[in-house]
């Protein structure tokens, strides 16, 4: 027989030591697996594993999965692998069902775990979130200089979004807190709508980067739209994403269309696929696809 | 309380990176343990972390232990770490019941995960097997060059195994899909046969490998004999293994032997152990051994 | 749904490979989770993820969380991630409830797997236990030279411990078996005593530290006391350590105080938090501090 038992921490703290010098945020989780049995002998046996995760003490922080919280009529406080604030009010999903194809990640550009390309602009570690009815607030922020980027300070993102029967719309800014004349700096502010009529779904973004002095990269705007049709087990689903430099040099712009569908097979399975054509940081005008199936248990 | 869920997709596709230029399988899963709490004032507490496993876009493709499969009255088809087909009528098992000492790696020297050694010669990632009363045929693939080796390609494997009564014979063929003028290129055939006769076992394979032309491997043959008696709760075992290179330079002939013993102590432990001699690209004639515990839960 | 399995080996053995030319404990488990589902059609479809640990034969030794064990009546002997015998009798926890501060690591200096600050002195993988009434007797072991250390060898500690009403006294004793003329050779003997009584509870360990003759660290000593008082649901904590080198050189002196507080919310959940001035390898009489809280499911 096999059973689970789990310990975390969550907080701030200073440990003085050489990596950095002000308050970090603290988070650890022990997930114990102990199995156990017993010989015809009436002699025990047994073994006890257990997946340690350090979220915020790695000099790079990880966005691996894992996260704490404690929550009640006040919100909740979130550490860890949480989401970052202005992607709350509606982030995207991709073409493809698989890996993904990567169209999201054009219109996401300036947001959020990937944004910024190969670069690591935000990536938070504490996720404030208070709903009230039709409003939901958030702010996100990471706390401590743990990043690998030179001069990562505390950024920090903020989100607003309100619901009104099955629409939204919402808005996010986040600042990365690195230092302008080494890194990406900037600001980003995002619009937001979406909905569910009917049959027909759609989601939109609308991205403003503003970059600090200095900044390898050029002021930007980011936009997206996620567009799906559902008639019985089958979904069809099309996105559009644009990313423009105001001055590309390194940082080029980036387009990316795709087209996808999903047949659900009933009990947590789908036949899924889809096909798009991307410019990216990677790829230059390609048709990618995938195809296969997900499941979910 | 801690509880379990997971996703997980399969299926293939390009992504039209720097990688890779066709077709590459994709597999990923996720599970996700969630813990959850209550405090006497009734604040909600708990955790979430996800492990999370990419098969086959890490640049080295990995056997972690794991693997997605759908399946259905027209066979099963599995991804990630799956049986290579031609293993399929009849791997070994090792002699010690610890780690292994090693012998039954001198018989699949062309053959399985370990196959050619430190090289790495067959490693699959998607897997088709089909049974239908006594026959059960498998065809296994690597799809799309994301091995280490340079000039891998997409390599294959057969299978077909015959069941009658306890007995079975099988054969198995494979080619690795690799650069012959760089590495170990070549196709294995394999012969299998064994079964349970009463308080006997036996399993016996017979590998012919017809090396590329430019292959660094020569033409080889391996063979391997398990046998082993059971009384009661006592299990002996002895195996013989031999691996002959045509024209042996840098990779030489191998042999190894061992006799080992299990002793069942019920509940799912045994006590086990063995020893063996063994030739092969690490050891030369070295006797090797390992004593301990088995358990299963 | 997601169930869990598992196997575990735990033994002794020789692999005759380049690595060690001698006896090596061998200890690997396997816990794999399996998930299943079926869809509308009555198709089958599932993951399978196996979490292994090699715990010894890595070169370097991890004390990774992981451990397996048989026991009965004539004790327990535990292979792995296991407690070094000599810290069996009294270890101490830390101050701050997080991360932990590092106060009792001071205390610690020679025994344990933190011994020796950023050097590796005690790190055992076999741990047997025999507890008969009021006495504990232990004797822990690194069998086979798997350590990063030059010259490394079989370490070995023993542990014993008398336990009367709800205190104890107790002595322990570990030789690390590392090269003298190149690392941090020679034996440490630590006496241990403490208690609960009442709401106070109490704890002390003194360790004296013989230095093999050419060992970079010279003769020394170290001392802890951690002393708590529980009123309802709070429990506040002092602790005080201290580990002088007789000739301090390349290893200083190091000191450390820290106070600290724990408030139980029930279900599992507290408030912690401490602060400490250290002293130690890493950080020159800081104020160090951490705040948030701890949950157990």
């Amino acid at each position: 027989e096999i059973t689970f038992s789990g310990t975390a921490v969550m907080g701030v703290g200073d440990n003085g030591d050489s990596l950095d010098n002000s308050a970090r945020s603290v988070m650890e989780t022990y997930l114990t697996a102990t199995a156990s049995g017993e010989t015809d002998t009436g002699l025990s046996f047994g073994l006890e594993s257990t997946f340690a995760t350090y979220t915020t003490d790695d000099e790079e922080f990880t966005d691996d999965g894992t996260s704490v919280f404690i929550s009640g009529a006040w919100g909740k406080l979130s550490m860890g692998d949480v989401t970052e604030a202005d992607e709350m009010p509606g982030s995207f999903s991709d073409i493809g069902g698989l890996s993904g194809l990567g169209v999201d990640d054009v219109a996401e550009t300036y947001t959020g775990d990937e944004a910024a390309g190969e670069f690591d602009r935000e990536s938070h570690d504490v996720n404030y979130t208070y709903s009230g009815g039709a409003l939901t607030a958030a702010i996100s922020a990471q706390i401590g200089a743990q990043g690998d980027l030179d001069g990562e300070g505390d950024g920090y993102a903020l989100g607003l979004k309100y619901s009104f029967g099955d629409a939204y719309v919402g808005i996010g800014y986040n600042d990365d807190g690195v230092d302008a004349y080494t890194d990406v700096a900037g600001s980003a502010t995002t619009l937001y709508a979406g909905g569910t009529f009917g049959a027909f779904g759609v989601k939109a973004m609308y991205t403003d980067f503003s970059a600090d002095t200095g900044s390898i990269l050029p002021d930007g705007e980011a936009f997206g739209l996620h567009v799906s049709y559902t008639v019985e087990a089958l979904t069809l689903m099309a996105q559009y994403a644009q990313s423009d430099a105001e001055n590309p040099v390194s940082f080029e712009n980036y387009e990316a269309f795709g087209v996808g569908a999903a047949y659900d097979l009933g009990g947590g399975a789908s036949v899924v696929g889809g096909v798009a054509q991307i410019t990216d940081w990677d790829r230059d005008d390609e048709t990618v696809w995938e195809a296969g199936f997900s499941f979910s248990f």
